[in-house]
C-alpha cells in the first residue's frame, strides 16, 4: 500500500505556484458554501510516519482556509474522559454543521502505536479497527465528510528528514520529545500497523488518502487537491427521501407490552416500608460506586404521565447532589443540532464512579421522531444499530446502564391527564403535546414493539415496568437500580482493587 | 446574624400545605416565564451548616419546579479546571438565560471551609470574599439573579439532627463522609467562618436570606417563598437605555498611538534570520513551559488587515499543534449569547502549560460593540473593571497574558485591501464590515484611547505593533512572546519545582 508512495514525485516551485493559484481560492469558495449552507461537517484526518510533515500540513490548511471556520483538534494523553469510554473526546471535538475539523492525532493513534510497540494483540487491535469503521461509518451518515490523509515517508527519506531537522534550530525540538526516538527506531513495526489499519479502514464512506511525503510542495497540492475534490464531491450530493410521519395503524398491534400485568396493587405500608429499605440500600451502594469507579447510566422512557418524574425523584431522594445528575431531554439546541445524533447523549455520559439519569434519551430517535417524522427514514432505521454500539461501548467501559419503559393503559393516562388539568401545581405538565401523542397511540406501539426486538440486548436489557400502579411501578424502578449496583459492584470487587479517593 | 435563625420558628402541617398551595402554582408560572422571555438567569445558591438540609433543599426544588428548566450543580473537590483559575468551573456552570441553577456547594465553600479549619490567614479569607462580591456584581449586572440561601442550626439542633439521621437507614449514609464528623467538632469555627462571610457578601445586589433549618416545613415555606419574591421582583425590572452607536469625532483624537513610529522597516534578509531565531527560541520554550505548567495567554487585537493573521501564523508556526489554540473571535453563538459577557472567553482558557491565542478577544466589548452599540453604555462601561478583575484572576493563577494591539495608518490600510481585493485567495478576507469600520476610524481611535488608560496594567500591559511594516510588526510579536515566556519560566524556576509530565 505504501509502496506507491514511494515513487520519488517531486513538484518544482512554478507548478507548486500554479497549482497553489488555483487551488486557495477554489478551496475558500468551497469552505464559504460550507459555511453557510451548515448542513455538513467536515473531519480531516492528519496521520502518518514521524517527521513527514503533520504539523505543518496542519498549519498549511489553517493558512489556506479562513481560520474562523477551521478548528483544530490535537490530542495527547488523555485527560478529558475521565472514566468515560475512550470514543469521548473525539465525539466532544466533533465539528458542527459549517465547519472543519482538522484532527492532529486521533482514533488511530492509540491503537496504531500500542499495537506496533507490542502493548496490544492483534486480535484485540482488529477489534479496534472495527470500532473505528463502525464509528466513521456513523459519521458519515450524519453528514460528517470524512477526509483521512496518511503522510508516508521512506525508510531512508525519514532518515534524511531527521537530520535535516536537528539542523534547523527551528525544528529540533520535534526531535526532542521522548516518543520520537523511539517511534523511529519501530519504523518497520509501525509499517505493518498502519498499513494493516488503512487496509481495514479504507471504506467506501471514509477512505484513505496516502500522501507521499518526501517532497513538500507534492505533499501540499496532492492535500490541497484531495480535500477540494472531496469537499466539492460531497456538498453535491444531497439526501434524498425527506422526513414523514408514521402511518397510525388502525388496529392495535401485538407487542411484547400484553404480556405485562397491570392489575397489580402495592399498599401504602408496605410501600412505605419498601422504599425506605430500597433508598438505604441504594444510598450506601451508591458511596462504594463512587469509592471503587462504578458509573451508572439509567434510561426513563414511557408513556406521557406514565409516572417519569416521581420514580426519578424517588430514586435520587436518598443520594447525595454531587454525584449524580438528571438530563432531561427535549427538543435539541442548536449546538445539538449541528452535530450527529447521538453526540447530546455523550456529552452527559456519567464521570467516574456518578450517574447520570436521561429522563428521556436516544431512544426518542425510534420513537417520537419515528412516530412524528422528525427525521428521515434511514435516520432512524440506522439508529438501532447506532444505539446498539453506543452502548457497547459503554459496557465494554463498565458503564452499567438500566433502561425502563414505564406501561399503563390509555384509560389510566387520560385519568391522569385529568388529575393534572384539575391541580394547579401540575398543569404545567399537561401541553397540547400530549393529546397529540395520545392520539398515535397504535403508532407508538408499532414502534415499541420493534424498539424492544432490536435494543434489549443482554448487556443492556429493557426493564418493563408496569406503572398502572404508582406505587409499584416506583418500588420496581428502585429494585432494579439496587440489583444493577449490587452485581456492578461484586464483578468490581472481583477485578479491581479499591480505589480510595481524597 | 443568626440568632434570628434559632427563634424556633415552626409551621404545622394545616399551614404548610396551605402555603405550598399557594407557592407551588406560583414558582411555576414564574419559571414558565422565565423560560420563554428568557432575557434573565436564575441562581439558586443553598449552602448552611451540616446537617441543615441542604440535599433535601434541593430536591424540594426540583420536585416543585419544572426540571426541564433547572440544572442542579454540585462541586465536590476540583477535577475540571486543570490549571486554570479557581473560579472556571463555576463559569463553566453558569446557568443560560432562561433557566435556573441550583448551586449546591459553590464559590463560598472552599474559602469557608479552609478558613474554619485553620487552613487560610484572616487577610487571604477577606481578600477572597471581595473576589466573590466582584464575581457576583458581575453576574447581576448580566442579568443572573442571585438567590442566596444560608440554613442555619443551633448547635443543639444540629446534634439532635445527628441523632435522628443516624437512626433513619435512608439517611445515615449522610454521616458516614470523611468530612462530616470533622465538620461537626468545628463547629464554632464554622459559625464565625460563615458569619463572616455572609456579613461581607450581603450586598444589594445579592444579599443572603438565613433560614431556620430545624423544622423542615417552616425551612421548605422559607426557601420556597423567598426565591418567588425574589424572581418576581427581579423579572418586573426592565434594563434601562437601549444600545446606542458611538457618535464618529470630527477631528481625529489625540491618542498613545501619535507616539508609535511607524516609518521604520526591516530588511527581508535580516527578517529572515531573526524570524528563524525567534521561533527556534519559542519553540523550545514552550516545551519547557509545558512541563512546568506554565500557561499563556494572548490576544490580538488591531485594525482590519493589520497582520493579525499573519503574526499569529508565524508564532504558531514552530508549536506542536497539541500544546496551543487559536481561537478566532467573532459573533457569539446562541449558548455564549445566553450567558454573561466573559463566559465565552473563560471557556477557551489553556489548561496547564498550554497557550490559547485570541484572534480578536474580550475587548470587542470596548471597541466592536460600544462604537457600534451591540451592547449597551453600561454594559461597556462597566466592562474595563470586569476586564481588569478578569485578567487579575489569570495573573494571580500564574497565566501569564501578552496584549497585542496591531497599528497601521488609515493609507496602509486601504493598500492592503486593494491588495486583498485584486488578490483571488485573500478576497474573501474583506467584507463590506471592513470598509464601514474604516469610516468610523476616528470613533475607534477614541474608544482605543480609552482602552489603552483603562486597560494597561502592570500584570496585563498592552504592546502596540508598529505593523507599518509587516516584517517588523511580526518581529515585534514574537519578541514579545518569547520575553514572556522568559520571564515567566525564570519566576517558575525559582518558586516550584520541575513536574515531568509522562
Amino acid at each position: 500500500m505504501f509502496e506507491l508512495a514511494e515513487a520519488g514525485n517531486r513538484l518544482e516551485k512554478d507548478d507548486y505556484e500554479k497549482a497553489a493559484a488555483e487551488l486557495r481560492p477554489a478551496l475558500l469558495a468551497l469552505e464559504q458554501k460550507l459555511r453557510e449552507a451548515k448542513d455538513m461537517a467536515v473531519a480531516v484526518l492528519i496521520g502518518g510516519v514521524e517527521g513527514a510533515g503533520k504539523i505543518e500540513t496542519a498549519n498549511l490548511l489553517m493558512s489556506w482556509l479562513d481560520p474562523r471556520s477551521v478548528e483544530v483538534n490535537a490530542f495527547g494523553p488523555d485527560d478529558e474522559s475521565r472514566g468515560r469510554p475512550p470514543f469521548y473526546r473525539f465525539w466532544m471535538h466533533l465539528p458542527p454543521k459549517g465547519k472543519l475539523g482538522i484532527f492532529y492525532g486521533s482514533w488511530y493513534t492509540d491503537p496504531i502505536v500500542r499495537f506496533a510497540s507490542g502493548d496490544m494483540k492483534k486480535a484485540q487491535f482488529a477489534h479496534e479497527l472495527e470500532k473505528i469503521r463502525t464509528f466513521e461509518r456513523h459519521l458519515a451518515a450524519e453528514r460528517v465528510l470524512l477526509v483521512k490523509f496518511w503522510l508516508h515517508l521512506s525508510k531512508d527519506a525519514q532518515k534524511k528528514r531527521r537530520k535535516k531537522l536537528a539542523k534547523d534550530p527551528r525544528k529540533a525540538w520535534m526531535l526532542a520529545t521522548p516518543q520520537e526516538h523511539r517511534y523511529f527506531k519501530l519504523y518497520d513495526e509501525f509499517y505493518a500497523a498502519s498499513e494493516e489499519a488503512l487496509r481495514v479502514t479504507s471504506t467506501a464512506e471514509a477512505p484513505w488518502t496516502v500522501v507521499e511525503a518526501a517532497d513538500r510542495r507534492w505533499r501540499e497540492a496532492t492535500v490541497a487537491r484531495t480535500l477540494l475534490d472531496a469537499m466539492s464531491a460531497a456538498m453535491e450530493a444531497r439526501p434524498a427521501a425527506g422526513p414523514k410521519p408514521m402511518a397510525v395503524p388502525k388496529k392495535k398491534p401485538r407487542t411484547a407490552l400484553d404480556a405485562i400485568d397491570l392489575t397489580r396493587t402495592v399498599a401504602r405500608a408496605v410501600y412505605e416500608k419498601e422504599l425506605e429499605e430500597l433508598q438505604a440500600d441504594i444510598g450506601r451502594l451508591a458511596w462504594e460506586a463512587l469509592e471503587r469507579g462504578v458509573s451508572t447510566a439509567l434510561v426513563f422512557e414511557g408513556w406521557d404521565a406514565a409516572g417519569k418524574g416521581g420514580a426519578i425523584r424517588r430514586l435520587t431522594q436518598g443520594l447525595d447532589a454531587r454525584n449524580y445528575r438528571v438530563v432531561p431531554i427535549g427538543a435539541p439546541a442548536e449546538e445539538e443540532r449541528a452535530r450527529p445524533y447521538l453526540w447530546r447523549f455523550w456529552r452527559h455520559l456519567p464521570p467516574s464512579g456518578r450517574l447520570t439519569v436521561f429522563d428521556r434519551s436516544w431512544y426518542g430517535r425510534v420513537l417520537v421522531e419515528r412516530v412524528e417524522g422528525f427525521c428521515r427514514p434511514e435516520d432512524w432505521k440506522r439508529a438501532y444499530s447506532e444505539i446498539n454500539d453506543f452502548e457497547a461501548q459503554l459496557a465494554a467501559n463498565g458503564t452499567r446502564l438500566a433502561k425502563f419503559w414505564l406501561h399503563i393503559t390509555p384509560e389510566e393516562q387520560v385519568r391522569r391527564f385529568e388529575e393534572r388539568r384539575d391541580t394547579p401545581h401540575k398543569r404545567y405538565k399537561l401541553t397540547e403535546d400530549d393529546w397529540r401523542n395520545r392520539r398515535k397511540w397504535n403508532a407508538y406501539l408499532a414502534a415499541l414493539d420493534e424498539m424492544f426486538a432490536r435494543t434489549s440486548t443482554s448487556i443492556a436489557p429493557w426493564t418493563i415496568v408496569p406503572a398502572e400502579d404508582k406505587l409499584g411501578g416506583r418500588l420496581c424502578v428502585l429494585r432494579t437500580y439496587r440489583d444493577l449496583l449490587k452485581s456492578a459492584l461484586k464483578k468490581s470487587r472481583k477485578t479491581r482493587q479499591a480505589v480510595v479517593l481524597d
